[in-house]
């Protein structure tokens, strides 16, 4: 008899081991590559929770989360799309979308998940919930039957996701409204190869970055019917074709107090330009190749880090001075940065020490150093309350 | 023995029927301000999940949250400072901590909640874990016998909290870095009676609006030693001494584009300033004098609603086109308007028809309309992430 109700108690015991009830606002994951995996993590404790493992290939890897905070969505780059429940720290749902693929997007209502995919080339959409296939937008070109790799996919106002064709050289906006029957707007001719592109954090202006030629492609969404213009003309790898080690982070833009902050390609260089009128106004000395130049979210700072061989180290521009302020020896292979919400730690992944560093901001003290397996991207769900992430 | 089997199980299943998994990104509450009690909002269903009672006073009530977004932090016009669960539905925590009181913010950390307060006058700062007093900031002037009520506090970066003095015409910066030891920067003689105050959303800026004389008081926060300046010198009730039948909230200010959107008082107007020159660059006419002007976050829309007589409608200004584009009834006596994060809806309280309409802010099709008791403010928990609110 006691045994009965131990094995009852014991049943009923763990049908209620859930995970403990925790809000989401301050959990966020850091992509390991080589693994396969990826680390929970509370930017509160400044801890990592838990690890989800079996996520494939994660190089280049990124993530956009539910309206809820409670699910992320994996980008890997074997085309793999994951659906991560960060309170339980399992995999909810992964399916196989692409061969090649490099990233995506959640609409503004959070109720689709776009994908981009180099091979084959387009952009698939499915239900956030399901990851239901709802939409396949190939990205043919020319006599429409060539497809062309995808890249720089960002949601847009008006559950729109704009995205850029590198072998096509155009830039397309489809109006997902009607999530089986996108309506598609495209901009062609907008310059050669295009290679990145982000939105501004208003959503009003797209701008892609061209590998093919010098200067970039900008869109008002605002006011499409006045297509595509180029902009900065300079911008690019110019007549010096200096050696470049990395090609920067388009996504890593920063815009503060009407400006934007550009990572210069080939050159010690961040780029200062007005939004307004779209012309470089100032030059920043940094010291490598610019990749990730980020602000932090009130603007007063900018975070930059570096291709090879300057890897292994941040710098801080104060964007009141207009000049560096600080340098900061995070771990060797700095790949990616990510701020809290309200900006008053930053955490850095140093890939190759393993380990994820958080800095105080406003002190440049290092507050805490965490274990992770190569660790690239960091991703805090506060972006499922933003636009263009 | 079945008997007995049956109440181990009752027991045991009692135990863990905890609230549901869930993300807590898409919540918030309204507000019920006759009743004394929330209604605990799902943003992403467009539905009521429940209701907190035992709240006291809820006039002019308003709320802050945790960085985890489980709780709120809910201040009434009694004193009374409520923490929220919004998973279990139910009061945390709850303390009376001064007679009379006028909202409150939460620390960049997240760590420290600061209630307002006319009666005793000061600030006082709680633990956001426990709510344990930490400091207590009398709001002394003059002899240093006279204490001031205190309005507009907001939260700034660095862990510093600003707010006016409207009894001593000053602004006070108090530096929470330690806790238990704030530091204070006073900023004396800025103008007769601050009424309310805001900090622009990259925290730069403080603003306070003036009772006793026309015109604002200005802080540039990153440039403290340049002291307080005027602008809007024309900014008040004017030569004309119109009836003004509400002050408008300053907190909802709309700044977008480079452009700040500010209720004119008394007057049927809605001014446009330039935020780098603070100087007046147009008006453009509205239905009645307006209470919040909230810009949609993507700044492409202002949302206006109005004093009595006024009350029941709401007018949407497009901000590339610079005037009114549509005029909505959601019911009687409107209250306040909150966007979803990235701004698809808006949800609208209307107290004397007691509901809550949503709308899409594209289409402005009609969503969802929501019974509540004599609803006021609405918050989401987005806000965690936000400087200023």
């Amino acid at each position: 008899m006691k045994s009965l109700l131990s094995i009852l108690a014991a049943v009923l015991l763990s049908a209620c081991a859930a995970p403990a009830l925790r809000g989401t606002g301050d959990l966020g994951l850091v992509i390991e590559r080589a693994s396969g995996s990826v680390a929970v993590v509370d930017n509160s404790a400044r801890a990592i929770l838990g690890r989800v493992e079996g996520l494939g290939d994660l190089s280049h890897a990124s993530a956009v989360y539910s309206r809820d905070g409670r699910y992320a969505y994996v980008f890997g780059r074997d085309g793999g799309l994951t659906k991560v429940d960060l309170l339980e720290r399992k995999i909810a749902k992964r399916i196989l979308q692409a061969g090649n693929s490099i990233g995506g997007a959640i609409s503004q209502d959070g109720r689709l998940v776009a994908a981009q995919n180099y091979q084959p080339g387009g952009v698939k959409v499915f239900d956030a919930e399901t990851l239901e296939l709802l939409a396949d937008i190939p990205a043919e070109f020319g006599n429409g039957k060539q497809f062309s790799k995808v890249v720089g996919l960002a949601d847009v106002p008006g559950n729109k996701f704009a995205y850029a064709l590198f072998d096509a050289g155009e830039i397309w906006v489809a109006d997902l409204s009607t999530p089986r029957a996108p309506k598609l707007t495209k901009f062609r001719g907008i310059g050669s190869q295009p290679y990145d592109g982000l939105v501004t954090p208003d959503g009003r202006h797209y701008i892609a970055g061209l590998f093919g030629e010098d200067g970039l492609a900008l869109i008002d969404l605002w006011k499409p019917e006045q297509g595509a213009r180029k902009i900065l003309a300079n911008y690019g790898k110019g007549a010096e074709k200096l050696p470049v080690f990395k090609m920067p982070h388009l996504r890593g833009w920063a815009v503060a107090g009407g400006r934007a902050y550009l990572p210069a390609i080939g050159k010690h260089e961040v780029l200062v330009v007005d939004t307004a009128t779209w012309q470089e106004v100032g030059r920043i000395p940094v010291k490598g190749q610019p990749v990730f130049v980020m602000a932090r979210p009130d603007g007063r700072q900018i975070w930059v880090n570096f291709a090879f061989p300057d890897y292994s180290q941040v710098q801080v521009i104060d964007t009141l001075e207009q000049k560096v302020v600080q340098t900061l020896s995070p771990g060797k292979a700095v790949l990616h940065m990510e701020f809290t919400p309200r900006g008053e730690n930053v955490w850095i992944s140093a890939r190759d020490d393993n380990r994820v560093v958080v800095f105080d901001t406003a002190s440049f003290a290092k507050l805490a150093e965490l274990p992770a397996q190569n660790p690239s991207g960091i991703f805090f769900t506060s972006r499922a309350a933003r636009i263009g992430f």
